[in-house]
């Protein structure tokens, strides 16, 4: 199975579900990556341009913790939007390039824009990637249509809002999701060193709780996106 | 009374309220229809600029089946939104020729991108064509304003993720409505001859199902909009 | 059309309906009212026997005030549960006896437990009274199968936690609504002489809300009990 | 695995969840079904011994059409009820006998009492087979405590107010579950003779729908129960 | 202030709000906490009657450390129910004693029976312990009217399908929270001895998740009860 | 404290939480008050740029009659959205010129699109007000960070589709509140002499409902915007 996850910011998929693409990996299936925005903006001390490429660097190394291909499609924090043509015909060529039996995405009352906006601009590719006349130019270049797929919701930041309707047991893969997150040194440093906060300790807790509810030792929860062409008659998440 | 249902594709009133409609307009009352998107990207062979003519022509020929005025918006397919400004004036202009008593359209939580910005761009568009000084140079040339009207959601596509909380028997329109919707032969055909799909079944089944719901042979199911200045104090429903 | 009209305390009904049953009798249709508590502890004077007594009259009286048929099942006040068979047998019985085409009760998640109680006794009861091998000696003593219908839900108190999806424009009967209120004077004198409060006062101002929320001077509003042969396809609000 | 599956009435399992049942039985799971009430009210001319009888026996042969084990609770229609500490009792002999891995019941809003009442007897039922000292004298006797397992809740009648977060492809088991729903003679033969309604279409009808929404033929929907002890990280689902 | 918590096993309310409960005492409050069942079947090898003084004990301990006053109603586990008469006499006297400004209970929705059925006894003996003429003798033996008071729901085990919208800051308090909790040995030594789980861990790590939501150490969530009489303009929570 | 209030079109913020700021101020906090939309469509015969003054200088009266700072974005009617860079970088200019330590604006699901974008651009600004490295040449010259802070939801127009949380008392300050939305004479006259309604009336029926509903002569209803930052362990309402 293809499986193509598409985040936020270069670290929230790391937070949301490297614990279950760790896990598609190990069983044999093929897992890309892709944040929309750059992260230029997430930094008090290191300036845009230089952050960004730190950013991206970093991302390509978590992907790489957990064997999956890494795509970007390079906006700038705070200008994610879904009415982007742009951002979303990069999207959608991600979408034609990766050929996902499943996508999984940000929820779709996320706690900021810019996630709101990667859900929207998501929905938007993934349709137009599907269909054979859009972007003729880049068809005729040799892309490939991309089937209309299942979508799965990973959780919000720290869960609030976000009751799971599906959970992965991740115990033999949080130490992978912790690993590739810690790769993100331009956040994770920051935060321990100035403001003394542990987000490694963040998000293992927050895997533990979602754990606790499923009966697993860590677990990462999921909602489907119930929409018309997303569901299907068994489960995708592994 | 007079009616206005906004759809987004060609071919979604068919498949949502086009019972409905035809009741409505034996019943005497007026009827206008009005497509947003042109579905220039709805075919795997034609063409966008020969299918936006194909389906233009299939909508018209649908809407007079049951009797309705036809409209349409002529957006291109996957990039109806909410925030382009010519868009939500031509479906203001559509709202102040018509003059609805209460308007059709797509639930919020619709299935895919284009279906959420019509509601939302109607929803901007009937506020618009409600105020004496906008567009004031069409003013001029007669427009004449239009009071802001009740609206009601018709069903989701298979109706996935929706509740009705009103009914309309539509046993003495089906036949009507399935006429009308076989007008699509763009998108009927197609389906039937390429995937196998009788979408004809198809809708007839789900239009079954709300009617085993309510008591009726078959029936079409919405929601009322609720927000203020949208809800009355009786049925506009037939 | 007949109506019937179940809840809980005696002056129930009065707050959450009688505007639109007022409507109904001077529309020509036959309604009943019935209180399934007798009220016997609302009082901090009047002991249980005697307010029992007087809140049935005061009931009658408001009853009549509207030219409905009032009913009572007497139940204790707090011992109202679903699970008294002989409380469901009776309450059958009225709705055997006053045959209606529609129920109005209470909501499903109102504030006290009586309320809820007596909505899930009105299910029970609805149901039995239906069936024509239930409770056999008063089907040989001449009791009459009475179908099940369509349940509407009316207002919490104060409107607390309640999302009207219809409305009754209550203009023409918001004095009778109050008149018939005001029969209860055990309560109302009550609240006003030694609480301070205007009863009266509270159910006129959510009345107009009400109202403001559908463009009436005075409004109720109501939900649809969205159950298995409770929806129907046209609308049996006044 | 061991599945249980606890419906109120003697059709109502075959309603629900009969195709999902034959494809476990069909991949070498085991599957029992429980009654809870005896449908003895359920018919205008049969009386009540006597429809007990015969209900019973179309249920254990609907059952075998299946290859389920059948269990029945015995109590009467219109008086199931979870405060009945010996339907609860008899209940959780089942549970023990059944040792489920996973259970199938109604939702927790279902149409009418009883069955909202089956849901909540499980519940209970179902806590109490799990502990070593309920019912001191059945385990010295020989009855085994049965763990709490995961709960999924089947779909309402016609669908009414149900979204289905997970689908089974009953495609190949259709034939089958109409097969054994039509082992309930005294249902369906009376309902098509003397009311003109035709059960099995309705029951394939909703089914074909529950298909068309994720992509099936035929499909059943279900909900699983967002519980403590009750969620897990995997689909139960076959 | 003086607020009242009931719980329905020994340990329930330990985990939902004991760090909140001992905000209160040391913020210089009056604190009653009230279990319901008592707990008699939580055990694989201890007897009933043995279990159940033994949790009384434990629980009585518990309340101590945090210098709360204990109650119990002594029901035995599996028959809590709102329908009993006696217990929720039971339960009104411990409102009338406790005469609370405020009342912490479990959640609607909570996840078996016996605490749904607490909730369900609470709110039919807080009326009753504000009528006057409710238990007659009582009264006349002294016992004080209490006033409807606020409720408010605490978090359900493990925080599945609970979406808090107060938090209370406990980082001052988990450590005498997890202490209360740590007196229910019978529970807290088996689990750990027999089973491998550590429900210290469990309850301290869902602590420190609702204390991410908010931005503190550690934290408790809470849900109002949304209905008539129960509202409030100011913050009751510490 | 400081508080920012952002409302759509000039008198929104009187509506929904004038009371409240009215308050804020009184107990000593600091409020400034911000409309988006310059109202200039909201008039019959008064033409846009005339308006638009007019309204300004309307709504800087009434922050004036509660002591409140006044800004303005200055969108143009029906032109409000969160894609406008230019609109979030004016709304964020304010959020850094006032330091919010909380937010009050519009709800999520507000009746028309003006209102839905202002709290989007809104949750766009706010995140961008607290990223140092935005809008850098501001920062250079002077403009300060403001940390990202709570947002509390106010009532919608009527009061439709909105369940408060959580009420504030604005007893106090009822007629404060009706003396500032009075200033906005554009639009309360007009509505008077025109159209026969009485908007201080509505205004003031509306309150006084909130105000039955919590026990308070008048009150105003919140939500707390349930997000990851957003949400405290204490009250921020008066």
């Amino acid at each position: 199975m293809k499986i193509l996850a598409v985040g936020c910011h270069p670290d929230d998929l790391e937070i949301g579900c490297y614990g279950t693409l760790a896990k598609y990996v190990q069983l044999g299936h093929e897992v890309s990556v892709c944040h929309v925005a750059n992260g230029n903006l997430g930094h008090v001390e290191i300036m845009q341009d230089e952050l960004r490429k730190i950013r991206f660097e970093e991302a390509a190394e978590a992907a790489s913790v957990i064997g999956a291909k890494h795509y970007s499609v390079d906006a700038n924090d705070l200008y994610v939007t879904a009415d982007d043509d742009e951002l979303v015909r990069r999207l959608a060529q991600v979408v034609r390039k990766s050929q996902p039996d499943m996508i999984i995405t940000h929820y779709e009352n996320d706690y900021m824009n810019d996630h709101v906006q990667t859900y929207q601009a998501l929905m938007r590719a993934s349709f137009a990637a599907s269909l054979p006349h859009w972007d003729l130019e880049a068809m005729k270049a040799g892309e490939q249509v991309a089937p209309v797929c299942p979508i799965y919701h990973m959780d919000t930041l720290s869960g609030l809002g976000f009751i799971p309707t599906e959970y992965v047991d991740i115990s033999d893969t949080i130490e992978l999701k912790l690993k590739a997150l810690a790769c993100h040194r331009s956040q994770i440093d920051w935060m321990r060193d100035h403001d003394g906060i542990d987000f490694l300790d963040f998000v293992r807790c927050c895997s533990r709780v979602r754990g606790y509810q499923c009966g697993a030792a860590y677990a990462e929860g999921f909602r489907a996106n119930i929409n018309y062409l997303r569901m299907t008659a068994k489960r995708l998440l592994p």
